[in-house]
């Protein structure tokens, strides 16, 4: 494979251009929306979603130069829809950490992360409605509603058996739209690739997807200090996942497994854990990921991806079915 | 005077027209975000955000047909944000009544409240995505991110004596600039009066002040029942508004109002409440308004509206004067 995905040089340029480009748009006179803003955004993560926008909109023939100038706010702006979305959903869930850190709740409090969301949410917006298109803000606050809505089903959901419907409406919600959002607004600053930007959601929602399926399956088999949170939280929390689902026939006692999800003990939780594990859950559902991959890479190569581009985003693809935290 | 401000035939055909439009936009396959946003949205209000967007902008001319079709769901829009802002607001105040009913936390729980709430903010920019226009979205997003920083400047200020500007900056925030946003989209929205939609977002944040200061005084002198909460519910929480502020100087020892207002017994705060309306705070605080609402009238006198809208914005100017609730 030569140097891995994120020592591309174009996507070294694209992520250090977002890094420095994160805390800008945070300007508040209250101190307090500065601080745990600031705190969110370097949490970390990937920047997968600013750099899938900035990768389609160079190859799809936007010039350096509007690049810098309007598809890294663009980009900027996805990044803090994403951010604001992990404040919200800490407060939901009452989540004590987020990749390894305290979660912003704990630190400062319900009421200041809330707020600070709204914040990041507007300010998204606002970059939007200056340096992005009608079309633009149409995508990306159907995002948002699409976001709310997959993290209210999922929580309404909790302790029950859900099936594989259920599951991608959630996945996608939560999870897929702004993926799909962040290649379709990509698409949408480019030239050549304007008239395809449906095609472009399409492959950012197998993208996240593939992205949720993975986290789904390394939430059964990864260690505590990869993931940053303890393993089968998910179960812990009653949420019914892929590799359960997946598995779910093999086990004759359904009913047992209801029970289990709605209130087993710690004991009963981790034999099911395992149980998922033994059955093949995780393979599968590693499996399902690499399948919505293979329609990704299909979009990419039936579009109008300038060659090299083309070439790193079916990187990108392939670093996604490989990560391992 | 005549009839009253709201029964006005073309006041009753907008607030109409709103009512009608208000649920249709709810339309998520999710029952608790419908049931969440219809709740939030049924707790009534005089809806006189989405009226002053709608008669602005048939004061400069925008055609029947326009205001029903593209006016209608960009005051919804508006009025979305108020109710998600509400909803939020909540959340952090940890309010348990709103308008004399539960508020709905208290009801469907704080995840569903704060996830509903983003749900109604982006089905606002969505509509604003459709039926707006990029400088409508710039205005629109620009208050959700001023109305975050207001309630988080009044939040960090609890318990603090505050002075006159920090007071200015919290309620321009919290209340004051989503009128000037809905003001500004009604002039944006019209043929005549785009050029001057900055002197109607001006005319609407002396609106906006002018509403909060007399709710800031209704809290000091209404009854239970009129208010739908305590009396001297701010002082309470301790929050300083204007009634506190503008007599001060009367009151000889300013250290011992800044120890009430941190951790003083329900009987000093009482006692606190009587003395600021014995002082004159709350006639000095209806002045007050007064002189914000009269900066207001200059600037609808003095603009392109058509004459018989002037006349009615002017009728609504003074129903905010003598609102008694």
């Amino acid at each position: 494979m030569g140097v891995s995905f994120l020592e591309i040089p174009l996507v070294e340029r694209f992520l250090t251009l977002t890094e420095e480009s994160l805390k800008k748009f945070i300007d508040s006179q209250v101190r307090a929306i500065v601080e745990v803003g600031n705190y969110i955004v370097e949490g970390g993560g990937k920047r997968l979603r600013p750099l899938l926008l900035l990768l389609i909109a160079k190859g799809g023939g936007l010039e350096n130069k509007h690049l810098e100038e309007r598809g890294v706010p663009l980009a900027v702006g996805i990044e803090y829809i994403h951010t604001a979305s992990l404040l919200h959903d800490d407060v939901v869930d009452n989540s004590q950490r987020r990749r390894g850190r305290p979660s912003a709740h704990t630190l400062f409090g319900n009421a200041v992360s809330v707020l600070t969301g709204d914040y990041m949410y507007a300010t998204a917006l606002y970059l939007y409605s200056i340096y992005g298109t009608p079309k633009m803000i149409e995508v990306v606050s159907n995002a948002v509603r699409l976001m709310a809505e997959g993290q209210v089903l999922e929580l309404k959901k909790v302790g029950e058996l859900i099936d594989e419907k259920t599951y991608f409406e959630i996945i996608d919600g939560k999870t897929a739209v702004l993926f799909g959002a962040s290649a379709a607004v990509g698409a949408l600053a480019s030239p050549n690739l304007r008239g395809s930007y449906k095609d472009f959601w399409n492959f950012g929602l197998y993208l996240g997807r593939a992205f949720q399926l993975i986290d789904d399956a390394l939430d059964y088999e990864g260690s505590e200090t990869q993931l940053g949170k303890p393993v089968g939280q998910d179960l812990m929390e009653g949420k019914t996942t892929y590799p359960l689902l997946v598995i779910l026939q093999k086990i004759g006692d359904i009913q047992e497994v209801k029970r289990i999800l709605l209130n087993g003990s710690p004991e009963e939780l981790k034999n099911l854990v395992n149980l998922v594990r033994e059955l093949g859950g995780v393979e599968k559902t590693k499996e399902r990921a690499r399948r919505e991959l293979s329609r990704a890479k299909e979009i990419l190569n039936r579009s109008k991806l300038q060659g090299e581009v083309r070439e790193i985003l079916n990187q990108m693809v392939d670093f996604i079915a490989e990560r391992t935290y």
